[in-house]
């Protein structure tokens, strides 16, 4: 083992702190590998040690994605950075109807970063790779002085599978078709400004941080045929829908006395003065798809329980214009325009 | 076009600035893909416009690469964060003999970073990929308040595929295999080092930055039985000799007066107390092939600009301990240890 090697001792994971050392390429990076990344990670591809992974590749069509992750704070009721960052970018994988196969890790460490809390965030991606049976095959790390970073910045960029008869993109959407959510909305958001402002309710509000590509799976298996899939992150269900308005070339029409959202989430909104619909989501889908198929894919939906609060909550509108129409609770119309300006910085 | 929708005026690429609604989702985020990456990064699969590309992959083994880069400072002789972000992983991917053929970018920016710097850096990057002929298919941008970042942070990611012969590898060092690199070393760190201490020499000094994909196609025509490729970056030639030797379980006998080192890094590295055996090189590679196909390597390598200071510095040897032995000019002998500590933060 390279560790013994080295006579080095190992590494204090109680009470050590990233140095400048542990980006240097040198003997302290290489024992952040072998007593940290290689036993969380543990995969044949990431223990070829090469600059690369070697992989195979199944044939036919792949997608490939990636995002940074700059949450603050590092932990939040209901996950933290490392898992968010897996199930992030296996999202983006499962919202082309893709099967998640690899990922790569890039970590961007701040000087002083606690060992202990690299450690939590490594096994939480870890945990997190292992549920969504995605293998972290390559990674890198860099090591940035005191006050130059915040913490942790990890991007993970992945790599997936399209299965033979799917075609899920953001250009398929067609007036009359159906706009499913899969559960309520705003929760991740509201979690962390919560968090951030010691908020407390009287039930616990976590993130649904989660990864949805079973749902999708399920999904698939009911309803090949779905037009369009995309997560609701940073910016909501109302960027989301504009985003996908223009790409499609259409308009929504949303009930909002359909759309599921919590009651301390909706409490939380008005004292923050969020708009809920714009609020991130880390565990939540919007699916579309032909009228006659949305009562079929939601029960499927519900008897997955990341699903199991799927609904309808509109549908698509031929608009040049390409607006986002909301009916509110009150009878009313109002335009749900894009975000201008930022809600909420740093959410994912 | 989405602009004319929003009735914004354009971003002003003189005089703005990131804030923190470029990293919300929402209309300004828009703004800098359509305005910026988009027209930067020009590519049907970028053009698809969704949260991950959709990719033709050839079949086969393919490899995966990851780097984060958090050089600076951002701009320096020879290149700058984005071009060298580009030719990191592109050179990764080479390493495995494998041919470039997608990339992901993630950026992180630091709130108040000037759009003008990113429009450099971004088209910096478009020009490497295009010379490298690798297409940038996906992206993700986040930004950081002020204090909590640097400017801007790149991660990279690479798939490559991996001709059907070819079968290069960190553990595939033999004894008595030859140990060629590809041109003088040291240049992108002395650079570098050099830059940011205001140190101007009689030449100009220039990082070396350059993909390396074409110079091992060249290679590998020549003899597809190449054992190891490496990259010597952070750390340099002395640590991917090392990290070489405890992959394959052999070590290494190198003689210092074959090693192509500049008059003005040996220069420089006397200044700053450095070894240019330790410093980081961004446009060069270490080759390990059997001893009688080195001479053909080295003269295969050396019509080909990137390779034309090829050269043989040492062989491999049997040893249990792994060991690095230099010959000194003088005649000596010096072990190269693995570095401890940290010489120059932030080089990549």
């Amino acid at each position: 083992m390279l560790t013994g090697e080295f006579n080095m001792a190992k590494l204090n994971f109680k009470h050590g702190k990233i140095d400048l050392t542990h980006g240097s390429g040198g003997r302290a990076m290489t024992q952040l590998i072998d007593e940290l990344f290689l036993p969380a990670f543990n995969n044949t591809y990431l223990n070829q040690k090469n600059d690369q992974a070697c992989l195979t590749m199944p044939t036919g069509r792949l997608v490939m994605t990636t995002d940074a992750h700059v949450v603050s704070p590092l932990f939040f009721p209901g996950g933290d950075i490392g898992c968010l960052a897996v199930h992030g970018t296996v999202n983006d994988i499962a919202m082309a109807g893709a099967k998640p196969l690899y990922l790569s890790v890039s970590f961007i460490l701040e000087e002083g970063l606690p060992l202990c809390d690299l450690k939590k965030i490594v096994y939480s991606m870890a945990d997190a790779a292992k549920q969504a049976n995605v293998a972290i095959v390559t990674g890198d790390t860099k090591v940035v002085e005191r006050g130059k970073g915040d913490g942790i910045f990890i991007t993970t960029t992945g790599v997936g599978q399209v299965p033979e008869n799917i075609c899920i993109s953001g250009e398929k959407a067609q007036p009359g078709d159906h706009v499913i959510v899969s559960g309520y909305l705003g929760d991740h958001g509201v979690a962390i400004m919560a968090y951030r402002n010691h908020l407390t309710f009287s039930t616990t509000l976590e993130s649904d941080t989660a990864a949805l590509h079973e749902l999708v799976s399920t999904m698939l298996t009911v309803t090949p045929e779905i037009h369009c899939l995309r997560d609701p992150t940073r910016g909501g269900l109302a960027t989301a829908l504009n985003e996908l308005a223009v790409q499609s070339q259409v308009g929504f029409y949303i009930d909002e006395s359909t759309i599921p959202i919590r009651t301390e989430v909706a409490a939380a909104c008005e004292l923050f003065g969020l708009d809920p619909l714009y609020v991130a989501n880390e565990g939540k889908l919007i699916a579309i798809c032909h009228s006659k198929d949305s009562e079929q894919l939601v029960n499927a939906m519900r008897k997955h329980p990341l699903g199991k609060d799927a609904t309808v909550i509109g549908h698509v509108t031929e608009d040049p214009r390409h607006m986002v129409k909301l009916k509110t609770k009150l009878g009313g119309m109002r335009l749900i325009d894009w975000l201008v300006g930022e809600q909420l910085p740093r959410i994912c």
